[in-house]
């Protein structure tokens, strides 16, 4: 297995005593926008660690006093057009989307600072969502101007229909704590407390029955893919249509300073 | 475009500055009742107004000091038999719940007062549920003796089946505060500010970039449209049986003081 | 009739005035667990029940300061080896949930102590859930090193994905305030008024229009006996995989004190 323990080119693993890998995006920059080549990263990766028999459960984590995630990368999406290069984008996403809840191991988001759009989704993924009271979690997709399937799909199956209302055409930001009551996350701790509340619950997790975990996760998980490649196919629609009005390059190209 | 902009025979649409479309339903009876012509009324301006291109978002309101809607119109359900006209009450039903979750552009409610049975649905069919501290939310269906097919479908679809099933069996009234906890209602103000709070909810949708917002909707409604579809032809079975027990149309009769 | 207003095995069911059908767990240990035998019991009694027109309304109650039910019995499952056996204890379990779903007439679960496993599952087929103070609630499946398919679907649907997520993968207890406010209870009451409180629930649901119950009930809960009928199958293979492995009969042998 080469990945992981070795460095790769955005994020690092090391896998821990008690059966646990340690993913952490800390190879990048500190806000952790997610490029292709970046998620297509993050997948292979998670493949690797699923075939690794010393690992029971998988941690997500940003890095110290860094974002989870804070969404796709501005630079690349914001030179869409609406053509093949929304299709190729989208077929990234749901490979990384549906390995992350497809794979036999419990997977566990640790989340400081920004969880955003992309880097919400990733961690409506999985098992567990841990944040910290910094954490903060926002669907901005109507406002930056593009679509919201899958976040529509994820945070109305997640969360509930309510919740996903709201954060759809609010954009509003979640803090941790309105997250928690919202159910987005599971549990909040100080963020000094964060990684390590998380491998707690990953050592916990991996000292489980391997065979009653991966056989009820296949189930409880095996509806959300099968949904998560539905909407693969009506988001390159959506998608398509949104770039093609051209609003969203626009926005983005202000966002990050382009123009 | 007829109807908007000019009174209709029992509410009126504005066309306010911001691309929003204002549905006041304040030329009727201060509870608002809704009877089978006044739904395919509200059904035709939800239409008009998506073609409307002036329009980015709808907010539908009961007037100043009047009740969001107090369900369907006993004067006209208490002479049911449980035959045809059962059916075709299901029909204009289905078609004003399936048109507002089903046309382009979202639909915002700013509910005072009572929102009760059909009523209550009609707000379960928007994106935004906004409440004012004086608004009151009932399910009473088995308590009149009637059946409860889509308000059951609508609130474990909404809000989970755990509140659909207090709400349904316990027939109770759920205040502002409560219906907030329990995801009812997205937001609750003063009754002052209750319009105002939902028009700036609307002005903003109404700013984002159309072609993200619609297209995102048709997939996040889709399959709620669905399942309206398939609970009408499921309600036309539950409601002609429960209307030819009869103990429905004697309760309504005695609600509106004909027994 | 013959079991209700009679003991049978190990519970009695009386007829109640108002229509309500008492059933209570009283004639086993205390913890009332439930064996394959016990669970067809149940089932045939419900089936009774749902035959007799003197019932509106069924309470399901563990007895006064007893359990309403802990899980499975260890002392028959600790001896399952992942064959045959197995499915024939996963068909005993679907009758039994298909049926308190699929009757005509609602149920109520009056929760007193714990809830576990099984107990927890017979609870989430009810329309209403009322708990004690005293009330904890689990779904320990994965400590016990045994596979949760049936705890994964029905909190998935009942509470939703999130609720669902952290019961599984934590196996933690849920104390009776954290289970009302994840709405696994409907409401919360002292120890003594537990039975009075499920009762006057009762006699109000036996007084609605029983053709407008039970036709909204069929419909309400239709999907969810296909879902939990889609579960069997899947169930028998996580089953059989987690036996197979042998460590649940080790964990459960530890619990009874046999090893």
């Amino acid at each position: 297995m080469s990945a992981t323990g070795a460095a790769t080119a955005t994020m690092e693993c090391r896998i821990l005593t008690g059966g646990v890998a340690l993913v952490e995006f800390s190879q990048a920059h500190e806000q952790n926008p997610f490029s292709r080549a970046r998620m297509r990263e993050l997948t292979g990766l998670m493949l690797e660690i699923d075939r690794d028999p010393a690992v029971g459960c998988v941690v997500l984590y940003g890095g110290p006093g860094r974002s989870f995630g804070a969404g796709g990368d501005f630079h690349e999406v914001s030179e869409f057009s609406g053509g093949d290069e929304v299709d190729a984008w989208i077929d990234d996403i749901t490979a990384l989307y549906s390995t992350l809840a497809g794979i036999s191991k419990p997977v566990i988001a640790a989340i400081d600072g920004f969880a955003i759009g992309v880097g919400l989704q990733i961690a409506l993924c999985c098992d567990l969502r841990i944040g910290s009271i910094a954490a903060t979690l926002v669907m901005p997709e109507f406002r930056v101007g593009i679509a919201c399937n899958f976040g529509g799909y994820m945070l109305e199956t997640v969360v509930g229909r309510s919740v996903m209302q709201e954060m759809l055409y609010t954009c509003a930001e979640w803090p941790a704590e309105r997250a928690l009551a919202d159910r987005l996350l599971h549990e909040v701790t100080q963020p000094a407390d964060l990684l390590e509340c998380a491998l707690r619950h990953g050592r916990r997790i991996a000292g489980y029955t391997p065979a009653a975990v991966r056989s009820t996760r296949a189930r409880v998980n095996g509806p959300y893919v099968e949904g998560l490649r539905r909407v693969c196919e009506e988001g390159k629609r959506s998608h398509r249509a949104a770039f093609s009005a051209g609003e969203a390059q626009q926005r983005m190209r202000r966002i990050i300073g382009k123009a």
